[in-house]
């Protein structure tokens, strides 16, 4: 058995995960705001998560490591956390302090790079030679897949696919730069979007699908203005997929892959709205045009288990 | 012993590679522009290259290979040409062909990986992690080195840095989308920059260092005139710069490599002009900040015969 962590900015959830990788049993911890030494209080966190569930499921003797996907930048050799935007862990060496609260060697990745493992390995990878994944969530994460294992690059911040830059001088983005992929293609940007759409437009059903408040929106609402017919919708969708699509095929004649695994909140919007017009966008656009080699779209099956059980595998 | 030969547009150069990576011999022909059947022309003007050098080298129990390097979209496993922008050579099973003409299996690859290759095992690739290199020509070739070997992805087309839209809805590229680095970071962007500068500036340097005619112009008397202080190649440089280091951070944020080899005619910069404002514009803009794993900028050395080298390795 594989026992992973998902850290996230507001919980911690763990995962016992059987040889099917199938989740067998799940554990949860609210994410206390204001540890003094956040670290160490993290690795206990996480030492008292492994404990709960595998004394509850007498798996001591099952398991041999413990994987733990962290929001942010690490160095999975050294098992550092170099950074992280939502939470104060900078430089933290997470398995030396792991160490000091549990018997478990730690493994650490990306939380982003952890979902695209859970989906290679349990969800939509199908065997696939390569895999890139995005995840359209509050931001745009991404993590690829190659021989069945994560590529983290020489320093473990490779494939920050949310983070190339599709706009000279264009939107502000979290990461610093302008223009990135994040700023058009996260949740979080096509809502805002969507809100600047709304108040130019007060006949759009985006107000009847956000409860009449701006404050109301959400991806879903704006998918189901869009299933509605709203033109307003419509249009704000369309422009995101435009830049959806052109990242994903920057991401395609970056690394080629067999698949692309579309994940996150927006991936919830149906077939017809997001992965056919996707497909459509990126055929014939990329350098590998005249091979029946081209990149399919699929849509992710896992959810929010993607994370722990692609942590769980980080040690296998 | 190795064999190498690098298929260009105009001529097909060939060398003999020998275990420190150093071309002992040097073969070439002229490529006939009107071929009837491109691709049967092609394999036996290699077979011929072949023959040439390892029977002035009494070599031929030397070498058990040969690779060759082409300008455009390889399928390396298949040994097929997929296409070529410049040259009438269209899912050409080259491998096959090949086969007609000489008793030595033949591997291929593209052209600009074949030249990261190179560069990597006997140039500046020094034993790093792995290395992204840029190819400042015609166009804008780039190629990955990881573990040694070229990355060419599921079909082979991977890491066509080149071809990252930049620019939303920018320049035409010749790869059929718009913005690409590509169209903004060439020599041959550069140069049209530089002309159409020139034609608001009759006081430029630019003028005097193209010997007075539009015509005249090319990365080297931009970078002349750069040199002598001109302020019209000044402005059309910084621009070229600004390009240049968003693609190399998008390069960056992809891959994270160790290393980072610019090449190709525009290389030929000095240091000041050019490695040094593209490394200070790159740190602490990528997502790899506050790690001391940064990569480093560094000039290729091999220059055109980092690709007869790269492809002679490709066998090996």
């Amino acid at each position: 058995m594989y026992l992973g962590i998902d850290v996230g900015g507001t919980s911690f959830k763990a995962g016992l995960v059987d040889e099917n990788y199938r989740i067998v049993d799940k554990e949860q911890i609210e994410a206390a705001r204001g540890a003094e030494n956040y670290g160490e209080y993290l690795a206990g966190a996480m030492a008292e998560l492994c404990r709960r569930l595998l004394d509850r499921n007498k798996a001591w003797d099952k398991v041999s490591c413990v994987g733990a996907g962290m929001p942010g930048f690490v160095d999975p050799d050294e098992g550092v956390i170099m950074f992280t935007p939502n939470l104060p862990l900078e430089k933290v060496p997470i398995r030396e302090l792991f160490k000091a609260h549990s018997p478990l060697p730690l493994y650490i990745g990306n939380d982003a790079n952890c979902a695209a493992l859970g989906e290679y390995h349990a969800g939509c990878g199908g065997g696939a030679h390569s895999m890139l994944m995005f995840t359209l969530g509050t931001g745009v994460g991404s993590g690829f897949i190659v021989d069945g294992r994560i590529y983290t690059g020489w320093n473990g911040a490779a494939v920050e696919a949310g983070h190339m830059l599709l706009v000279m001088d264009g939107r502000q983005c979290g990461c610093g730069r302008r223009g990135c992929l994040e700023a058009y293609a996260s949740a979080t940007a096509l809502i805002s979007d969507a809100r600047e759409a709304m108040s130019g437009a007060p006949e759009s059903l985006l107000w009847q699908t956000a409860g009449g408040r701006l404050e109301g929106v959400n991806g879903k609402t704006i998918i189901d203005a869009l299933v509605m017919g709203d033109r307003t919708a419509r249009g704000v969708w369309d422009n995101y997929l435009k830049y959806l699509a052109q990242g994903i095929i920057n991401g395609l004649n970056a690394f080629q892959p067999e698949l692309v695994c579309i994940g996150g909140g927006i991936s919830n919007a149906p077939d017809e709205e997001l992965l056919i017009p996707l497909q459509r966008a990126v055929e014939g656009k990329t350098l590998a045009k005249g091979t029946h080699k081209q990149a399919t779209l699929k849509k992710a099956l896992l959810g929010n288990e993607a994370g722990i059980i692609g942590a769980a595998l980080l040690g296998r």
